[in-house]
């Protein structure tokens, strides 16, 4: 590829890019963001070569237009980038929700594009901004990608051969699928880590003192960008109050396993719930 | 001290005795055990002087016995040490619920020994056995001890030393204190650990194969001991199955924030959090 654009240069946007400077795949790489101070850094770690604060310019003439904004930006990157794009620009971005993505690129542009190939790496960092950005992240990670009917072969071809040569393990599914899938794995998991430290805080703001080492790694996902997780939320809100509830079912289940001495049932469920974390450790 | 017998020469035990021979503050520590393989491997570890498969010749002559068993075990324990302690036997233990076992100390002793001193060290590793064993164990670690109304001073003192001298911070509270606090800051988060891996298991096997690494953190406190974490559901069943209950309403108005798009209070909600925990961090 001759150009590629990519709009939001940070921990995700910033690894994409640098791992793409790997492969030498790429002739120029121009980088589009809010703030001038981030593009001008990642441009001096050499993350970008060129940047610009005209959307026109930075769009115009790109091969690929990669969205690294937070999720309940893209509409409005959709919008901003629509008028400079071509049938032949393929469009993809990051986004940890699908469902919602889709039906914004809908609602921008009439009918979804067919050269736009919506993506969902996971991996990620503790740490976030271009300076944590990093050309490995996505090596042996999942990408899963989530095509439409109408979505052009040639493009998907594109994007899925652009994650594998970063070293991702590309899957694709429905954008349904993939927005239960992460509601379930990752972002229940994030709402009962805020919810934990919103109850401690709410009832007894000094019992945290009292917290040992197992607390640190079980609270470490409620110490994520609160802006991201708000959109996240509101972008994933449907699947993710599923999951809740269902989850409470099985609350439920174990505080009565509990409250009937249930000694057998209870060590069981602990078991299988020990053998299966670390089955998923060792692969 | 000439003798101490330390009863459960496992992850907890061993450190604090390893700690103790430090300190050179005791002449003879004796160890007793279930399995002899266990002590014998103590023994040559340096982490007990000698031991006994005989209960008497244990606790004879002992100064202190310190129970390190698993909490259910620690009434069996108790009436086996009954017939061989004095009045001026101090006994203590490391139980992780405290009110199931000062009422085990009445059951078996007829009342509660004035000499008997609960204690519960909040610290651990993710290994356990003699090997992982460490002096260092409870350096700036909270040990909370739970005396009753007629516990012997001087008791209370020499306990209080022993875990001072190992470098941890004493606290005192009501029994029942301590079980509500547990509850909240350890037992609630290793259910919720357990919960979410039942969930997953449950529901869809394969998710857990597109979780992050987030996701390993979090249920790091799900690989936790079966057996031991049954015994701390059975033995604090009302405080645990209370807390689950009060946080299930937590979850409930996080949920229902983010069905009503509540932008602003979910921000705020995972804000607050994010500082809780980073704030709690720098402590």
């Amino acid at each position: 590829m001759k150009k590629i654009c990519i709009i939001g240069v940070g921990l995700i946007g910033g690894s994409v890019v640098r791992g793409l400077k790997q492969t030498k795949d790429v002739d120029l790489v121009t980088g589009y963001g809010k703030s001038e101070d981030t593009l001008i850094k990642a441009q001096e770690l050499g993350v970008i070569d060129e940047y610009s604060l005209n959307i026109k310019d930075a769009v115009s003439g790109a091969d690929m237009v990669i969205i690294a904004t937070p999720v309940d930006s893209i509409e409005e990157v959709f919008s901003m980038i629509e008028p400079h794009t071509s049938e032949d620009t393929i469009i993809t971005d990051v986004g940890s929700t699908k469902v919602s993505v889709i039906e914004s690129a809908k609602s921008v542009f009439g009918e979804i594009p067919t050269r736009f190939v919506p993506a969902h790496p996971i991996a990620g960092k503790e740490k976030s901004g271009v300076e944590s950005s990093d050309a490995e992240l996505f090596n042996n990670k999942r990408v899963i990608i989530t095509p439409q009917n109408n979505t052009d072969p040639d493009a998907l071809q594109k994007v899925t051969s652009l994650w594998q040569s970063l070293g991702a393990i590309v899957e694709t599914m429905s954008a349904q699928q993939h927005d239960d899938l992460l509601a379930m794995t990752s972002h229940l998991p994030h709402m009962l880590a805020f919810g934990l430290m919103d109850y401690l805080i709410s009832n007894n703001p000094d019992a945290i003192d009292y917290a040992a080492g197992g607390f640190k790694d079980f609270s470490r996902i409620a110490s994520g960008d609160s802006v991201m997780w708000r959109d996240i939320c509101l972008n994933n809100a449907e699947e993710i109050t599923k999951h809740i509830a269902n989850y409470q079912k099985t609350l439920d289940k174990l505080s009565s396993l509990i409250s009937a001495h249930k000694s057998k049932d209870i060590e069981k469920l602990f078991k299988d719930a020990k053998s299966a974390r670390d089955k998923w450790l060792d692969n």
